[in-house]
């Protein structure tokens, strides 16, 4: 049997006395039946943060959601309301590293996501195969310092036509422009391989090894027009010794990107990450 | 400025709808402030878990404390309910091993802990002085075969006077019999050298050492008649390699065996851990 | 350029004076470039274990290495000596859960380890065509009570047939018999979904569930008579909580056991693992 | 009885084939048992790196450690050769905060390292009481911006009165100027509160809470004339979410800052750690 059909919600606005009660109890009259319900308050910020899930009583799901984005209105708070029966759509972009590529294909596959693929975008050809392999559209997009205006615009032609509601970029190797962020319409996950704020910028790993840190590290953040500077989902380093080269640490760090990748992918399709500021809340 | 004081309820009961509405909706007709709510289904078990902290509106926290209890009764749940304004007083129980104490110690004096040791208890005398130094009370309570009746006597009679309300194993050599554990009224936690339940007993490093394991662990639990079997509530592990032997999983345990302490007796005192069968669920 | 061929040996005997200067002086003297040299002694048992790699000067690769056993013997050592231009050919037995299968085909295919894939051995028939995607011969040997001798005879004569010099169990989730693992003639590496010892046997995160342990394990061992208690490789964990219920142990504990596997599978073709009694040393 | 004095030598210079033959042959010869040796090629840099413990045959030790620095310069190589008979005194920098002060302090006097302090100098007078209940002599030794100068000359006479190899900044919260560092004599450990190269400079948990990040570290390196940018001894990491205050990040880093100070200080004195560059060899 289906478990029943969720509304995940999550608030975000200035703290005030009564909160939990006043939006647990807007369900509760509703007779919805609360699964979860987890808070935040930001005590310096006067923030208050909250993800709640439960199954409304009714089937009128859709109604419901647009109700409580405006009882949250009323109570000075945004609210962002996702249905567990509506998995969304998004978009993997990919360069000639396949690692994070194949890891969150086969993630998919087995059913580790609340949400799909898409089709995969490249500014190269190598994983056209790979992507039909696995049932995805296979979406070739050159790009060059000439052609990127055009090429952006292609990019976003593709995540509107399958009705993208995100894009992750898995290794992509390609600065997106901040129009491109600030106009493509979706959030976007990216993956950079070091310990974000250290080594910002190209080849981390060759950054790391000079300096002779003893960890290395992935962040997998949201891309915005600063590069390397959006907010942080996930984090995670792996020791590493005077024994390892560079290419080691490539090797190491490979399975570092996949894990911290694919866990902030799983947490921003679970309704699990607010954004506020630079940072996210993350109700793991 | 003080911060107000708060009351924390740990709640606990068979699933129904509404609990979270109901509880944070009962606080709030009350004018409090909810700080944190917590909550966790055990949906297998049909269980409902809450943590809640709030400042009440009135003078009279220990009213209210009460009167919360009565409410949870009416909703099929118990409710443990301390307030932050009480530090609660403990026992330490230690031998000749020292690392945990003197962390505990400083800790304590740092101003880590929600809560006091009252005294310190060994079967040894070693530790006296630094006992003293710490500022503790010491009491020395030599534990043979023979006299473990009659010192399990005095030291129940030493937690009852000090108006202990819990006590702590810092890595205290005897075992306490299943009739003290049921009977000294106290909840007692105890750290062991392993990552239970593999190598309970007696000399866990020189178990790991011959099985060859590559890491090892120590575990923080609540004692129970059956020998390192109680709820667990905190582990955690450290690499070894076939270099070190029992020597260095002695030193590097040392500090496995102070973090995990210190961590499982500071949600203790916080009021972060419910125990429900054999487990524990910890609100951190 | 490629790099030139090299050998690795793995020494070793009771300990005596003079036996890192001997080994080193040995291959010096015929004008082998050691690349890398690392010993270990345990004390306690008096045995001394050393890996050492190098560039023999001539091309007679072969002859250097039974050479290298004659030596070794003559200094009361065992002596094992591979060749990095013979790569080894090995079998993967899987089952039905694929993530260990992918995993260790994508980073074979990636050129991560030192040997190769020879063939797949399913008890069932649910991986072939994934198996033939990545140019692996696959072979359905089904199992039952009544039929298991004769499924690991047939099992056997594959790996006599395809002159496997390794077998690896990816969640194979048959019991090898005693006879089978004596009498393969290849080592087997096998991944337990368990910190060993703790929750050795069937349903292992099952197990760990009811106990409530905090972190969750995964063992990679050779697999021996005994089940589950065979010298363990490598072991890691992953932090768990009271949200976590047995599904979302069994999907974290899948990347565990993808890294943990692939890891021992990568020191075993390297020549970096001892083993003695029923441990392992590992020279990494 | 205790263990025969041994001689450690850190080896050092361009490689060449034989170096690790030639070494290990010129303790054989003279009858020396080697116990450990350990080797490290920059195979990119072309430099050699070696650590060799052995137990000289005669009494000769100074005699041997000088004739192998003779030999080592006839190698090109440069060495240090230290002798476990002859304990090193250091001298332990700490201004207000206590916690590294007392972890040191109790590992000493535990007999984790293979050296002593041999007094403590403060810019404050907080901690004599508590160095003296140690055993430890303790220098109050103010300073301002006015008396920096006259302070570092105070410093370092106290370094040379006692004789001091080593010290330690255990949380000393002045900058020691680049003239102090050259000229000091002694090596010098800090502990840096965050993984660097991120955080460097002041405040470091407060930069760490407004970038977000989802894991705050601890490095301890050798102090040179730059700021936070001498060759990393050991760093680590712990978890922490959006439940976490600037204090909770001070709280949970103190404990990583005690480890991972400790850690570097132990293999310092047990001659494991090779300088080169602005990076570290730990032969560990």
């Amino acid at each position: 049997m289906k478990p029943p059909a969720t509304l995940v919600a999550l608030l975000h606005g200035p703290d005030q006395p009564g909160l939990v009660a006043r939006t647990s109890g807007w369900i509760y009259a509703r007779q919805g039946n609360i699964l979860h319900a987890d808070q935040h308050r930001d005590m310096e910020a006067g923030e208050f943060f909250q993800r709640i899930e439960w199954v409304p009583a009714g089937p009128g799901a859709a109604n419901e959601a647009t109700e409580l984005r405006a009882f949250a209105a009323s109570l000075g708070m945004s609210a962002n309301v996702a249905r567990s029966d509506h998995r969304r759509q998004g978009v993997l972009f990919v360069s000639k590293e396949d690692h994070c590529f194949h890891d969150l294909a086969l993630r998919w596959k087995a059913g580790e996501f609340a949400g799909d693929f898409a089709c995969v975008i490249s500014n190269h050809a190598d994983l056209a195969g790979a992507a039909r392999h696995y049932g995805l559209a296979f979406h070739h997009v050159p790009v060059s310092a000439a052609t990127k205006p055009e090429a952006e615009r292609r990019q976003r032609e593709i995540l509107r036509t399958v009705g993208a509601e995100f894009a992750v970029l898995a290794r992509y190797m390609q600065v997106l422009t901040a129009d491109f962020l600030q106009n493509c319409g979706v959030p976007v996950i990216n993956i950079h391989h070091s310990f974000l704020p250290a080594f910002a910028g190209g080849k981390p790993y060759h950054q790391a090894h000079t300096r002779g840190v003893k960890l290395i590290g992935a962040t997998a953040h949201y891309a915005t027009a600063v590069l390397d500077d959006g907010p942080i989902i996930q984090q995670d380093v792996v020791r590493v010794t005077h024994r390892h080269g560079v290419d080691d640490l490539v090797r190491k760090g490979r399975d570092l990107e996949k894990l911290v990748l694919a866990q902030a992918l799983r947490w921003h399709l679970e309704n699990r990450i607010l954004i506020y500021g630079n940072k996210t809340v993350v109700f793991d």
